[in-house]
């Protein structure tokens, strides 16, 4: 019987009538002949709520108890849905990361996952129970509860279809699918049909809505992954690496997929910096500490031996980062710091770009012809990527998905 | 160094403040150089919403998915007291009932404990940690979750309490301790200092609001429980069985301690019952299986072969009893069954009266001097209870309060 490993995202669950909704879709998995396990989020926005009452009862809550106490929102999501499936006369049984077998490090807050103990799963299933898995959590060797970070409920579902050796993993959310753009920002936007999971991986990176970690889990595990709608049944997108895939054909291949933005960006500019080795360590080891993620960072050419040295950061992380960077700069031998906020990136992806020339003037030319000043530009093989003013981001979207034909992208 | 186990009640829970305010509390019995563990409650109404949110999945939740779903209040509640304690400087770690080494039967919603395994709280409190259990609940040896029933979570306390032969318990709650009578019917109600755990057990069965397995297993354990207050310093109710108890005082012995009332009864009445061996079963065995209970059930004289069987159940099941009755009435050869709604039960309780007579008869007259009728009577050794009209509950209590000199109890 094939194995199929569900998520169901917390905007899927907001309400009664949405967790029946949800088991039917279960529901109607089984019955097509399917073994289904399926991950549940927190319904709708009571992870947030959970926060705001820690925040009122310690003004630094406990990472440890933090996790204990977010860890309930999706156990109560999976006992919701075991319960409304049982109700549709189905077997079914709800299990908590603890009980699903999903072993984690102790980093509370951003557990990673260390071995799936599927003993448990398996069981389940072969008693002919449909599995609810609380998303988001499992527990160390000491039995303490965890949870994997925000939006970590997909990677336990592809953890758990790694781990089954499932034969595919359905991420349900709100959106139809993987879209060549945001269509809030590009009217023309279109859905993909099937990517490639580095592509995929670019666009999660860089501001596509789905969970990077549980992208790069199935690149390494080979796990088919299919992004869709749980409001609707339109065919989603499906993450594969398959050998027939449309991604390895010539004309697709050799193309942008889709344009990432990303619209909580400022940037930290450190200017006239003693250009001698150590400098980035002495700036970026006490942000690490400070738990601060840098993201594109550029180093300008040394003239007479100081250099300006350029990162950003989040638009939320920027005043924080700013203190830190202060309070080292005498180290770095200058005073001078300055920050840019309000920033966006915008970054085109594609496997075709990286043997192709001309992608990377193409997007640049664009953009200067819609008059959209460039702050600072990063690449990796598969993306481009420029830091412009969020004022420009919707407009830049629109110009960039006309320049490189996403419109007629399937 | 002596070990002590607190609880506290939704109420004392039920907003970010109170629970500050309640760690507090733990944080003051630590200083005064106590190992400290302390159960908690689900905060506020939570255990309410999370039912209304089950009956609008499912019609009939399953038992197993809903135990689930109630254990989490709990949770929530110990990660946020511990959460607080750490931010006043404490050491202390949130257990669930199953980190807390409670292994229970896989009677769901009513799960009894089976055995505590201490080693978890133990080490934790060699660590120099307060240890918060989130009450209420346990866990199977097949690791699944169970609950103890509604108000459980005194049980969870009292049963915490005998496992590690602590020196006292101590639940807090919103009322200040046991009173002579519920001070919202009798304006000149005392509170009550010391009570022995059988006469309590009588209060609480009849009444008076505290869980009685609790106290059954209080009195089993010889562990002191502490009644009172999370809202102010008043002392409290003490139920023990001590050596130089006020109890054993012939003044004190010699009296009535406390009058219960309970206003949720209704009363069924099978006419001209044939009376033979096994009636009683036909009629009882299927209210049990049906999941209904039974309280104080009264059988007449036989006259010319057939009898009048009396009982009474909760008002809300009174419907649901007299489809049952009826469906059996043909067995019983009879079909002449009568409901009474909206009756109470008043009891006067006190382990002076089981040698002594005079009580009935006082409580008795006293009623009919009121002008209010009992339609059924019922004793244990230091108990006597009537059932009467639920609008005459008030002034009966105001009644015997006075006849029996409670005013004066302390």
């Amino acid at each position: 019987m094939p194995v199929i490993v569900q998520k169901y995202g917390g905007s899927s669950l907001a309400t009664p009538e949405l967790i029946r909704s949800v088991a039917s879709r279960i529901c109607s998995a089984h019955d097509s002949g399917n073994s289904v396990i399926a991950t549940v989020s927190a319904m709708g926005d009571s992870t947030d709520d959970l926060l705001s009452i820690a925040s009122q009862v310690s003004g630094m809550p406990d990472l440890r108890e933090l996790d204990v106490l977010l860890s309930t929102g999706e156990l109560q999501s999976c006992a919701l849905v075991a319960m409304a499936l049982k109700d549709m006369g189905k077997n079914a049984v709800s299990l908590s990361g603890a009980q699903a077998g999903i072993r984690t490090d102790s980093s509370y807050g951003k557990a990673k996952i260390a071995d799936i103990d599927t003993s448990r799963i398996l069981g389940e299933l072969g008693s002919g129970n449909i599995v609810i898995v609380a998303g988001f959590q499992g527990v160390t060797n000491d039995s303490d509860i965890t949870t994997l970070g925000r939006g970590a409920s997909d990677l336990t579902a592809v953890a758990l279809a790694a781990g089954l050796n499932a034969d595919r993993c359905e991420i349900y959310t709100d959106v139809d699918g993987i879209y060549t753009a945001d269509p809030r920002l590009v009217s023309k936007a279109q859905k993909i049909t099937t990517i490639g999971f580095e592509e995929m991986l670019e666009l999660a990176s860089y501001g596509a809505k789905m969970n990077p970690r549980s992208i790069e889990l199935g690149m390494v595990y080979q796990v088919p992954i299919l992004v869709a709608s749980s409001f609707n049944d339109k065919p989603g997108t499906l993450i594969h690496d398959g050998e027939n895939m449309d991604t390895k054909v010539g004309e697709i291949r050799n193309r942008v997929r889709g344009i990432a933005t990303d619209r909580d960006v400022a940037k930290i500019t450190v200017f006239s910096v003693v250009d001698r080795p150590g400098i980035a360590a002495a700036l970026f080891d006490p942000l690490a500490e400070s738990d601060i993620s840098v993201d594109v960072i550029v180093q300008n050419a040394s003239v007479s031996g100081t250099t300006d040295l350029t990162f950003t950061v989040k638009q939320s992380d920027v005043d924080r980062a700013m203190k830190v960077v202060e309070e080292v700069a005498n180290e770095l031998g200058t005073t001078n710091v300055g920050k840019t906020e309000n920033l966006a990136k915008i970054s085109i992806v594609g496997t075709g770009m990286q043997d192709s020339p001309g992608y990377a003037s193409n997007m640049f030319r664009s953009l200067a012809q819609a008059d959209i000043n460039i702050e600072m530009i990063t690449t990796s093989e598969i993306r481009i990527t420029c830091i412009i003013g969020s004022d420009h981001v919707a407009k830049a979207a629109e110009v960039l998905h006309g320049a490189f034909e996403l419109e007629k992208s399937e």
